[in-house]
């Protein structure tokens, strides 16, 4: 099949005025990425009859299908039909069976049809209506000089259904697409970016298909393979070709796959092991426990945790000696030391794990907000306290902490025998 | 002063993929329409020299202000940098400023830079730098032909500092910026948007300086007023006037404005009262707590929690009594009564609360994934067990539990004399 050159134009104010974020267009996106079909451009123009006459005419002149959201709506300022028909140089009339849908729409809620609703029944001649299971506003397929425009309401799940139930099969069909693209992503953690990719750098350059793009969010990195081929069989070959001279080069970073969190391989690997997890949380404040329990099936080997977010809980409930915290205070050594020890005998798991330290904004107890302590405890021939500095604001130190405490859980448990 | 033209352009294959939403298009969008500033345009393009140079020569046709997010990490498919260059033909040079912050960021991280890294702290001749304080690469303001181009990292949090802490501030400084758009958004509980719309459309149809625009995401509505005006003081004075109206009308169900959470409200009125809380969190696994520790000041009224993920520690460490895990299970009104209560005796707070109920994937012991009680205990005489049956998938069912907790603790507050 010939290559398929998709654009994607957002049409609405209150995207430019950044009141919502213009999802469409990712939702859109991927879809047609696992289908073959490249996306090249993405646009956003406001409710503006110039600047939207300017988009369609940039976008018929590079792309072969064109997916157009916002802008149907009833009021006023919905115009995206007006200049869709002004574009294509063709009239607007009322389609009976735009108005039976209408219609319907209305009876089912028991609402009466307002007369700016029934301009929604207004259709471009010569397209095909897409209807509206949702909501009521139509959408429609426009045929052009060989490409297709494709206008939908901006409403995201009016235009999921569109896309699901008329749209992509009309795609398909009108074009026979055998070509597939399939996508796996290899998450890493321990090795930073720039170090990932110089190591596997004479593989990335070597490779075309499937190509390798290096991903890096906040303290985790991850390679993304993306293969197209005219099977999913043949893709997945692709992928797995070039995974595996990856993991001979960096597989000792990995830890996981596709949807996988360094949660849910902490928890995969307590399940391996057989063995049981609970943790004492100062100033993480309960998102370790959180995230852990994110992981469905977590319940089988997290047994739970204490919020020990002030003092007298460390002493009184976790029961952290009180002259640990008068010599040596709350955020030290000997405090996640304790609190470690304790929660592993108080909920008697195997494994304990403690976070304490100084969030911020602000410095507290004579430290620098950042500072920060994680204890990991099974016995005391088998512990680690581990002093960090991070440098972020309040959320991301409380974040950074959860996963370096991940981090080190992966590494103690994978080292097992 | 004359009307600011601007555009955003995303750079960056993993955009047109759709494995991210253009959230930096949002954002900076937002915050140039609190000040006055007109976006017209948002492009994305991918990591392509081509596609970046068209994309740069439209909105240098088109805008004054031309905001770039992504393409300046450390690695090969990072080309926003040298594109840049090249369209305003202007060499790249090693910024000694730059490649001293970047050494000072992996000293400050206890990490070695590599050579790839080195690649960041080029600049283009007759950029000014914009430090990052979050991360490697460090941006740039391109003077070109009476315009200005920002190029920021992808990473949201290091473009949203240097927005913040550089960009914004050049921008008003250089054109002295006059006319200012002033936006508050005012929270509501306990009433759904249709109701709240149809209680105040009146206010809202009349009213065009300040606009009053109803936004609704998952179980809050709020209301956005946002006034032009050539005074800042003129444009609260703008925004006043309509929220006392408001208020007036459905001040029963205002919680906070602007950067309140339910949680920062809640925080709020138990420092107002005087009040401790602690919690005993099952199904919601710590991330009650998690929202309330993410409020500074939290410390003050929050003693803490007991995750009990498994029904040993909610018998063994929080000490529900055996019979009644036995006799009700842990999924009934009896075991979160007793959590509630146990938490609050146990952590000596004024009020405990309690999570329990069944998350999902699945059915657990007879119960829909769903089924959620929500108890708030304070002593025998005061004390409340809500049940829930709520629809939607694990995390939802999750984080809407810790909703409906603050909103009850809310309402228990705000009424107490």
């Amino acid at each position: 099949m010939r290559e398929l050159k998709a654009e994607v134009i957002g049409i609405g104010t209150e995207l430019l005025l950044g009141q919502i974020a213009n999802t469409n267009a990712q939702w859109i996106s991927e879809k047609l990425a696992t289908r073959g079909i490249s996306v090249y451009y993405h646009q956003v123009v406001g409710d503006n009859p110039g600047r939207i006459q300017e988009a369609l005419t940039l976008s018929a002149a590079r792309a072969d299908l064109i997916f157009i959201t916002g802008g149907l709506g009833p009021t006023d300022d919905d115009i995206t039909r007006e200049m869709m028909a002004e574009f294509v140089g063709r009239p607007l009339i009322k389609s009976e069976e735009a108005m039976k849908q209408l219609a319907a729409f209305f009876t089912a809620r028991q609402r009466s049809m307002s007369e700016n609703n029934k301009k929604q029944a207004q259709v471009i001649e010569g397209s095909t209506l897409i209807n509206n299971g949702v909501g009521t506003a139509p959408g429609m397929i426009i045929p052009w000089q060989e490409k297709f425009f494709f206008i939908m309401p901006g409403v995201p799940n009016e235009m999921k259904m569109m896309m699901k139930e008329t749209v992509l099969p009309f795609i398909r069909e009108t074009y026979d697409i055998d070509d597939v693209i399939r996508s796996k992503m290899l998450r890493f953690i321990g090795i930073g970016e720039s170090q990932l990719e110089m190591e596997v750098k004479e593989i990335i350059d070597r490779q075309t298909n499937p190509t390798i793009a290096p991903l890096a969010s906040d303290g985790e990195v991850a390679l993304r393979l993306t293969a197209k081929a005219s099977t999913i069989d043949q893709a997945e070959r692709l992928i797995k070709d070039v995974e595996l001279q990856l993991i001979e080069r960096v597989g000792d970073f990995l830890y996981g796959e596709d949807g996988d969190s360094i949660a849910s391989a902490v928890v995969k690997l307590l399940e391996m092991k057989g063995l049981t997890l609970s943790a004492a949380e100062s100033l993480t404040g309960g998102r370790f426990s959180d995230w852990l329990v994110s992981v469905p099936g977590a319940s089988q080997v997290f047994k739970g945790s204490i919020v020990t977010y002030q003092n007298e809980i460390k002493t009184g409930v976790l029961e952290v000696p009180t002259s640990v915290i008068a010599s040596d205070g709350p955020v030290s050594h000997a405090c996640c030391y304790q609190m470690a020890k304790r929660i592993k005998e108080k909920f008697n798991s195997d494994i304990g794990i403690s976070f304490t330290g100084v969030a911020g904004p602000g410095r507290f107890d004579g430290h620098e907000a950042g500072t920060v302590y994680i204890g990991i405890y099974q016995d005391d021939e088998h512990y680690a306290v581990e002093k960090y500095q991070f440098v972020n604001n309040r959320e991301m130190n409380r974040t950074r902490s959860v996963k370096k405490g991940l981090e080190q859980l992966y590494y103690l448990l994978s080292s097992m025998k």
